[in-house]
């Protein structure tokens, strides 16, 4: 339980570089989005946690065998070029969540290789980006991932993301969003998948500095607690051949069928 | 299948009988809000059903053993006076209902004592009454209770009922509904207990005309279907002493273990 | 609701034929595997049912454009040739459940591509072929899967399928089973995904005639009347661009954040 | 985090006491099976818990106000005199459970009061003392509750607990028995109630010293890590009146609905 959690910072890290969106990125995000996550994680965790990023312009997206080998949670935002992401690093991913990595899939992340793989269903959802103010509110006060943060949290300017959002109900659903613009959207949510944790958080927008809002840095970082392994072999689950039986000897009893 | 579904259309019939509420009511539910509902199913449904009403100021308000007993769902409206609904009229109702009745509990029947038996928890939550405009979403299209209406359900006037709403997690989340002071509220909930299917479903108000809301109408004529019993025994679950074992001769094989 | 469910019974239709099963196969399912599923269904459902049969071998495995757009609920049963089953018939299964259509995956399907893609896991298990008993415990009486059968249900002869199944957690677990050897299987379990449903049955092994099973045609009968699609439009969920707010002006209030 | 885990484990401490069962008792648990309990725990959990005893014969069962206040999770264990609780303190358990506070119900504490209560059904299941080898799987390795045991843990002798068991289904279903009678059942399960959890765990009988299992109580270790509560206030959720709005000026906009 001591051990730090390592924490692997994906970042898509494509605004950050675009001619459209490189001038306010910087003033956003001057360390990029990832960047700004992980100093997030590292103010409110501290030695509880041990952070690195990684990039999906670095070779193998920077989510090496070696890597992942050392990734307890990774975090995962992506947008722009949710394509170019390798099948084959996706399937080394996704092995280690069934293996009990924990994975945050943030925002625009749902349309991601790696999220779609894990539910099954299509991700889609409803959008509109006009500044609203999004409300995030609690609807499960018993989680750890909810603990900390004022009922409702408040952004000011968020994206819009809305219902139906297209995923399998929530294993545990944690927080609901509604907009000034009158939608709504499960913001937050909990999957368990093999022997690793999923969760899906909404609020995070690369054209709004939303990781650098106290709740929205709070509720990260419950979540890394939240999602860390539950042990140390990252196997996944496998099938298990011609196994003996436990019991041998039993017969029916016929005349009570 | 083909018999009719036996409904019972419950109402507290408080407000309809007040001095404050009388002329507002009449002008809103002239056969009082347990009429409109009545009317509502047997509009939609027609011969599907067989719809009958009772009122909390009937003796054993209207929900004698011979009336439930010849009662497939159950729906509730109260407010006022959830107090003064007698105990043994509630363990009876509970009873059906473990035994495979379904119950529709509306609006302010989150606080009745049925709907808090049933689920073992405060019942409570935010409201205000400001006339806001609701929203209601569909976020479980492959549930029959969401069929046949627009996305979103627009109800012009209501009561706000907001999050936190202390309720176990549904086992199906159908309907989330959203206000137009920002807050949002599971407001289509089911939930299965015993034998018997739970529904809950927050729109309608004594002081707004909901239950003639064509959508309303429908969510609810949706509801009695699904809620119908799945079988005709009505007997609630009960213990089996001393039952005699499946197999015999079973023997735990050692070595493996 | 009175139209007929337009079921199709997909078959691997390996063991039929080769060298090694086709003596044991004649004597078991002269008609298939897949014939006798399908018999059962029209069996037991008579008018309420149009059923027909496709088999891997045939061009598209069977699974053209127009057979699926004919199709209300879809078994599968497949086992030793999953690999064999092209991509983009998978793809234009996992679409049509999406958009509404049931899937009965039956006992070795669960390693079939279409239910792999659906559930986000390894969905491995345990297993021995030893002709163990089976018992098939139903732990949801409300379910109209469980209804008309034994508590439990008894298979003389049948390959075992044990824990750890690696699967999502059901949105409603149905049935469970135990074995003469001592294990337990999550038997039956229902997902929603997308405006689709999900039915996973383990009960049928081409070694063991369970398809004869009256139980066992109940259990399938019922499935697909509880699969069947809700709604006649069967587009998956898609992506919502650009949606107008349904709220203007909504100004926070900021005092009393 | 580094506070110790407050935990009360109440035992019913009838069987210890009752003429037909004392000598027995004695050579199985000299200390009571709740002091049996406690010694687990303080065993496995050493500084990060403090546990004390409650028992029923004390003044208000041992569950003052003050206790109740100086406890983060309470283990109940209750059989033959489940009707002498007085409801007063079941209602203080209760809500203290839905501040926050953690609950074991164990084995026969299925009938307790308080479980009713906070469960809401019969929790009635069928049941035989005939020294059954009971052998517990883990259906969920990514929780924190199945860490640490064998798969499946082996009772050698047992009372069988067996299917129906009438409970909502739970949040997360952790373990599930089989016998060797072939029974099945729920063994395994948590539910999650206004701020507090629950964690419902058969094995553990007063004719059996299953509470000396290793493996039982690593399990009963882990479940009061799990149930520890979230946060320091323990009020129950409860009404919040006529909240202010979160938004002003809002207003339909009527033509695209």
């Amino acid at each position: 339980m001591s051990k730090p959690i390592r924490v692997t910072v994906w970042g898509e890290n494509f605004h950050e570089n675009s001619d459209r969106d490189r001038a306010g990125m910087a003033e956003r995000y001057p360390d990029g989005m990832h960047g700004a996550i992980a100093a997030g994680l590292t103010e409110l965790l501290g030695e509880a946690v041990v952070v690195r990023t990684a990039t999906q312009d670095q070779p193998e997206h920077g989510l090496t065998e070696e890597v992942l080998a050392d990734t307890d949670v990774l975090t995962w935002w992506g947008h722009a070029t949710h394509a170019g992401v390798e099948d084959a690093v996706v399937d080394r991913v996704h092995a280690r969540v069934l293996g009990g990595m924990g994975l945050l899939a943030l925002h625009s992340a749902h349309f991601s290789k790696i999220f779609i793989k894990l539910m099954g269903t299509t991700c889609s959802l409803a959008w509109r980006n006009s500044r609203d103010t999004e409300l995030v509110w609690n609807v499960l006060p018993s989680h750890p991932i909810s603990q900390g943060v004022p009922q409702p949290i408040v952004i000011d300017g968020q994206e819009m993301y809305g219902e139906y959002f297209d995923i399998p109900a929530p294993d545990e659903l944690v927080f609901l969003s509604t907009f000034s613009g009158g939608e709504v959207f499960r913001s937050g949510c909990c999957w368990r998948r093999g022997k690793g944790k999923v969760f899906y958080f909404s609020p995070g927008d690369q054209e709004y500095p939303v990781y650098h809002h106290p709740d929205i840095k709070r509720v990260l970082a419950n979540a890394v607690g939240w999602a860390r392994p539950e042990q140390v072999d990252f196997s996944p689950p496998q099938v298990a051949d011609s196994v003996p039986p436990r019991f041998t000897g039993a017969t029916l009893v016929k005349e009570i069928v």
